[in-house]
Order: C-alpha cells, then structure tokens, then sequence
C-alpha cells in the first residue's frame, strides 16, 4: 500500500527562522513561503533529491499543528506522508486491519491539492501518518 | 551541503509488533531485524521507492534511544538522516554557522557502516538531524 515518503513535516515556531537554518546552515534549497488560510499553516518546502520536508507554522486562531507547538515549543517532527495509489481502497483496508482513520474517513483535499487522511499515531507507535493519493 | 533523506528513524516499544504493523497493516516491504548491538539498538528497514524508514527498538543497557522512549513510551519519530558528500567539510560548515555537533564533532561509523555525525535537535527546532557521508 506505501508508496513513496511525499514528505516529512516539521511544525516550528518560526518559519523565517527555520527557512533561514535550512537555507544557510544547511545549505537546502527552500521555496517561498506559502499561506494556506484553509489549512491553518503558513509552509515552506525544502526541496531535496528525493523528497522533501515540509515547514510549518501555524496560521490562525485554529491551526491543526497549535496543539502540537504547545507541547513542543521548540518545534518538531510532525507528520509523515506517504503516496498511495487509492485513497478509498487503502482506507477500508486499514479500517478492516483495526487502524483509526482520523477526520471520520472521508479524505480531505490536502496542500497540494490532493486527497489525503490521516491516521492515528497511537496506532503506528507513535507518529502520525499521512496518506496522499497521488 | 544536504542530499538525500537516507532514512526517517522511529523509536518503538516493540519492534516485532511494529514490524508486523507495518508489514500487514500498512503493505511495505520489511527487512529482517538486525541486532546492532554496538549501536545499542535493534533495527528493521521499511523499503520504500524512494527512500526507508528505520525502525529502531533499544537493546542493552546503554541504548541511545532508551531516554527517548522513557519520555515517549508509545514511540515516536526519533531522527532524520540526510547524506552529504564529505561529512568533515559538512562539520566544519556547520560548526561556523554556529550549529552543535554532538559528540565532540568526530564523525562515528553508523548502523550502515559509513561516517556519520548528530546535530543538536535545539538548533533545528526540535529535529536530531543525522548527517551521513555516503
């Protein structure tokens, strides 16, 4: 059911900040930052040979990654998001394997434009997974 | 100075039960657990198209994870590897933009055989970031 690693979020108090620290420290190329107002993130991408890592801020008073920025003030590993060819078929089959889908799901239309879900991180030890279909 | 993700690490509990998760429920190819136990860790490989993810359970008294899973005990995202052509050009690059390696900044051989170096998870919001020279 996996495919690729589309990419790695990282949720950071200050997107400036850390888009400067991949930049210069790390020697990255990164995009330009991108409000996504429906999301709750503000995110830059730093672009790498075969994926990418994906920084988030919070935008906004709902923002789905404050929780997480509350506990974690300094930042950290959010998410990661794997492609798959069929969202609804890799759905139903991790539901019948006893795998919480988040959200009732019902796939979302994700930042980049396609559907994705997300499951339980107490369910896979711990991280929270995203599904892309691609 | 980054190239490609090598690896995305996730400490687990238990690494038979995580295997098999990720094995049945979620459909990736699985390597066979290894016992690293100069690294103080047991790891299985998850064999993605384009990069793996690592699953890492301690092993012995002095695993370097240990500390990780007592403050996260369910498990939890632990580090991203990124390669770099020359590790001690990396360091030194590093090391003037103010960034700390850990371990006295001498590369160590890692799980793979090849040179490796931490950096400190406070100066990259959160995120211990592994650099590999391959």
């Amino acid at each position: 059911m996996l495919g690729r690693v589309n990419h790695v979020a990282i949720a950071v108090p200050d997107l400036v900040a850390a888009t400067a620290s991949y930049r210069d420290t790390l020697g990255a190329h990164v995009s330009q930052a991108q409000a996504l107002p429906e999301h709750g993130v503000t995110v830059v991408f730093v672009e790498l040979p075969n994926t990418k890592i994906e920084l988030l801020e919070p935008l906004g008073a709902d923002s789905p990654i404050a929780a997480f920025l509350a506990k974690n003030p300094g930042g950290g590993m959010h998410h990661i998001c794997y492609e798959v060819d069929d969202i609804l078929a890799a759905r139903d089959q991790l539901a019948s394997g006893g795998a919480r889908v988040l959200g009732g799901g019902e796939p979302k239309i994700g930042a980049h434009g396609k559907p994705v879900l997300f499951l339980h991180p107490k369910d896979f030890y711990g991280t929270l997974i995203e599904l892309e279909q691609v």
